[in-house]
């Protein structure tokens, strides 16, 4: 999967991955209306009105743009309905030829991580038939529970073409507290890089688009740069997703560290940056009924930026 | 919420957790037939049989238990409608009286982890109301990402009366790779701990039920009781949920060192050695068509060898 991947990046030339976690407070008042209207001030209504925001997004993005990936945690908080807005998600996606990344940051033992890696990327046997209970591409897995945790994920990704970002080093503030401490003078983070290398080693997509990457890739976020180019380093067959660009304040020159000689290697996400454009000062004149428009001349945009600072 | 986990332990005098994690091959024939007959050979047969399942392990359990702990795994594989018996079983269970543990692992930072928070222990607010998305009494949660994805689970436990077990030492064989290296001279699961009992200080429960504890738990396996000592000592006002027990190895004998003098401080959990118990060749007898029977008899004898560790 990591081939098809890079081959959408190549087609678009944009390292770029929009988040969709749509909260609220982005939908424009027209389409809460219409959903409130038709399914009650519900947690189907407000449901109804993400998965609308999200196709206006993906319509009007989709041909700049290699892959999208749905925080799960912001579907889940609406219950059924929202869960089922995240599947009408992937499925609409996927529609388009966009690789999905569930942003779900599963991770369990033995025969739950099975369950998981089931759910996201492979499928669940249920008489002689086989279903796919949500299907995304890639998922994203929390790698605290150690190796086996992550195997069940890493056989689904070898017998399904799937993939997974494990996190190594998050975009947040407080990421360092566990991640940062040294062990034998190394900080974590570098060792569970060096895990992912490994395990990503046992998982190559063999296809000639995947230029000889895993299936196995790591979360760096971009507020880390630093610890972006060491990490490049351990993990030179690993993708590198890269959250924290934009809103969290990581900006164009800092994600060279994260790509490879090729040019390949990393791909960047915004979220609110994209999603949300409609409401900065920057994109305001689109206004909020054209909130789609936003964000594409906010994918423009950041194209621009990452194209720049990789030249 | 950890005072009401206290006192339904008191009540029947079990420090057991029945974990609710269905497998297609744990549910008897029958029950498979009748919910395929009605649904299909379907995700959604698969996950009304799963349901009906944990209906009749509850109503035949639920008197001798405290609490039940569903792993929402097991349900995701099982896509939208998997979800959805997930949410039918923990409002079963609440119903019974009985705390809901949702074992959902997730973790994540800022405003993704609140609408985690918020779909498994809070509310969501849609235009003037709140609506509970999933509703559980706990969660467990992953630390890796630090204070910051933890802190919005504490807001919501203060506000609404609910708590958390953190991930701190998981049963697993290979759960040392990263939790036992050592930072300082100390495994990082000490650190972790130690984090664990400063969360809960700021989140403590003050009904007299609680007797002192505070509502950030922690899981800590049942196949490492020396560490499990340590722990004990490090986070003294904290619950430790303890899986790994029968199935995974765990004996009673092993169960002292998570508990306090006082006699609480411990909840331990049993999955397939209470919902399956009807394949184990020491309840055979039961058979299939009475499984819940089985179950019963399995939660009995578990109470009895806990009581005996304790004694």
């Amino acid at each position: 999967m990591i081939g098809k991947l890079i081959s959408n990046i190549r087609r678009t030339n944009a390292p770029i991955v929009v988040g969709l976690d749509p909260m609220m407070g982005f939908v424009p008042e027209s389409i809460k209306k219409a959903a409130f209207a038709e399914y009650g001030e519900t947690l189907e209504g407000a449901a109804e009105a993400i998965y609308r925001f999200n196709e206006k997004i993906v319509n009007a993005t989709a041909d700049l743009i290699p892959a999208v990936k749905p925080q799960i945690a912001m579907y889940e908080q609406f219950g059924v309905p929202g869960v089922l807005a995240f599947k009408k998600t992937v499925d609409l996606c996927k529609a388009k030829g966009l690789v999905v990344i569930g942003d779900v940051k599963r991770g369990d033992i033995g025969s739950t991580s099975a369950a998981y890696a089931a759910a996201h990327l492979g499928t669940t046997a249920i008489g002689s038939s086989a279903f796919e209970a949500f299907g995304e591409d890639f998922a994203t897995v929390n790698p605290y529970l150690g190796s086996d945790g992550v195997e069940p994920f890493l056989k689904v990704c070898r017998e399904n073409n799937r993939g997974i970002f494990v996190l190594v080093k998050t975009s947040n503030p407080s990421s360092g507290e566990f991640q940062d401490r040294l062990v034998d003078g190394r900080p974590l983070y570098e060792l569970v890089g060096e895990k992912v290398d490994e395990w990503g080693r046992t998982a190559m997509d063999p296809s000639p688009e995947a230029e000889g990457y895993s299936e196995v890739g790591a979360v760096v976020g971009a507020t880390y740069p630093e610890m972006g180019k060491k990490l490049r380093e351990i993990m030179p067959k690993s993708y590198i997703l890269v959250p924290g660009y934009g809103a969290q304040g990581g900006k164009g020159k800092d994600l060279v560290n994260f790509f490879n000689k090729d040019g390949l290697g990393a791909i960047v996400n915004s979220s609110r940056g994209i999603i949300a454009a409609w409401k900065q000062e920057k994109y305001a004149a689109y206004g909020e009924e054209h909130f789609e428009e936003a964000a594409r001349a906010a994918v423009i945009d950041m194209q621009k930026d990452i194209a720049e600072a990789l030249a």
